[in-house]
């Protein structure tokens, strides 16, 4: 019963997404491929790697993770496989696995340049059919990473920068990580070791929480509250905090501890 | 062969519904899951009932309908579960049942309170994670409904009201229900013990009916027509009814059995 | 371990797509229902064709490709079977497998008249629900192609007209075949027989190509490169052609060979 999962921003217009479906079942019918989202932004390796890090850790051990996000598709980016104690990661290395590089265990990294393991022809746009999707489909049937490739350190990958929360005892400073569909804000401020009440200001309006559900806030005011995924969350009840302030990812998030203004 | 259908608000640029697939798949590779989808509008109750009552009488008999539209996550709001004589309902009791609930005979009603069938931490913000993810699971898995939690009685749960609809033996007066992808007008009036020939009027605009078929319809001018789920539809041929007349869900259709004006 | 894709215009925010998968499950369990897209553009049978011309080849022989873009439901339109020597095609006879009459040899073609393999209650609006999907869930189950109806003849077919390509040793003519979700232009050129360096045309834009890969491009300047499918696209690195251009399916596209202007 091995899973393959799909993060990519093929969208859902373009045969791009059947193909590799197509590709992958044509190799091993038996995976079994689930979508996580095709709808990444276009290109958007900040919001590729937020959906996989926040996804992978929930699937089955053994479970490999097909990422396609690839502006630098036939370019000298290396497409690579990494295997973790948990699970594998299969894309390209452009910064989509830096969160997953920063929480697992890391037992192997290879570059893919065993072209038996390909498509016999390889296209300079499409590598997620001609190279990725196949290398999923044989590594789910059973061969070993270390047959795709050579190996790679890990300080040889890139990474996304996340230096960009700073904390002390009056508070904290981060940055919007993501935008939900709901409108509502996921910073990059982790949300244990936080009191549970706190002040802060996004976008010249002050915020209160820490609210302990959505519903019990009062409508049309910005507050905080714990997310899901471990991060302080913004949030309108019945309303979109993205739309009402129009915040973008890297936007800057203040916390305060006690209710005065940090200097 | 176990299937678990997902219905939900989470959209497609979220790890959300990555994450529940993960969480009933961890639990139980074995489940085929399945997507209704994962755009019902933000917290759409109304649209989440009629995409629940609409689809779930035909899949096979015992499949597990896991539907996820939760504006009151966190509140005191119920997490349920309905068992019918076909099959399972598990969500919050928020009036997204309504349907089946008019429609079905019910064995078993749960309130899901049984602990050891959750994830460990339960956030405040993603019970569908947390609760209603792990449920579906261990139910296909093979746990007995009544483990999950304590007995309620259908007339505890949360409905929508849906006595807006008003015939008699000159017409009919109703609502609209949904609006489709084309922009069709699905309307709340049964189309049984319909007369064949119907003259109407929406948003001061005179429809005609019953069409025997969409592009047999004069183009651009407004028509009704025996939908595809029991329930008079308008539309326009080569047209978008809800673009034309800005229509939404809850507007009022009026139907006449003759050609001459109801008193 | 049938696989049944769907390829269809139902979209996101209608019970549709999971009505069509409840009639397959419930008819056969075992089916793999593998989602193409259901976001082809409402009615939009050029689109369909080019999805599923560009997909069905990359998945197991013996898949059945069920393709729902049907403006003509209810009327005379044909509901056929088509049989290749390496898959099965259900769906409207309206052109949306014009490609695949192209490129496939035809075992049987056979009008779907044989009513036991339908849903006993036939709307006029949804023969995707009451005659493909169950028409696909008995192919897959074992039923032959010959006992859903009576045989048609290739030449019967409708077919979208594609004649709309001319080359000469000086150049080419073509037009937008399709607009991919990244604004890439892909034409009905055949990047195969096309010299290394050439020159064109585009919406009063000129551009140069053939360049080796996407990242290689000088920023938000046109250029054409050989697209995934055979056929060559138009792109801008970092940019979106069919915003910039205002591109549309159908435009002209001129490629010259060498850099003087074909009289």
């Amino acid at each position: 019963m091995q899973i393959i999962t799909l993060t990519t921003d093929f969208g859902d217009i373009d045969p791009y997404t059947g193909i590799v479906k197509g590709v992958i079942l044509n190799i091993f019918p038996y995976a079994k491929v689930v979508d996580i989202t095709h709808n990444i932004s276009p290109q958007d390796v900040w919001q590729a790697n937020w959906v996989i890090e926040s996804s992978y850790h929930y699937f089955p051990h053994g479970t490999i993770h097909l990422c396609v996000v690839d502006p630098g598709v036939g370019s000298a980016r290396k497409p690579i496989l990494i295997e973790t104690k948990i699970c594998f990661f299969i894309g390209p290395d452009n910064g989509i696995f830096t969160g997953v590089l920063e929480k697992e265990e890391v037992l192997n990294i290879i570059e893919l340049t065993e072209k038996k393991y390909w498509l016999p022809d390889i296209s300079q746009t499409f590598h997620g059919r001609d190279i990725f999707a196949p290398v999923a489909a044989y590594l789910a049937k059973g061969t070993t990473s270390k047959d795709f490739g050579k190996p790679l350190q890990k300080e040889e990958l890139v990474k996304l920068p996340t230096n960009n929360f700073i904390k002390n005892e009056k508070g904290c400073i981060g940055i919007v990580k993501h935008i939900d569909r709901f409108g509502n804000i996921i910073t990059n401020i982790p949300d244990s070791n936080i009191p549970n009440k706190i002040y802060g200001k996004f976008k010249n309006i002050d915020f209160k929480g820490l609210i302990s559900n959505y519903s019990e806030a009062e409508p049309n005011k910005l507050f905080a509250i714990k997310g899901s995924s471990g991060y302080l969350e913004l949030f309108i009840n019945k309303g979109n905090v993205a739309k009402v302030t129009n915040a973008k990812a890297g936007d800057k998030v203040e916390v305060r501890f006690e209710n005065i203004v940090v200097k």
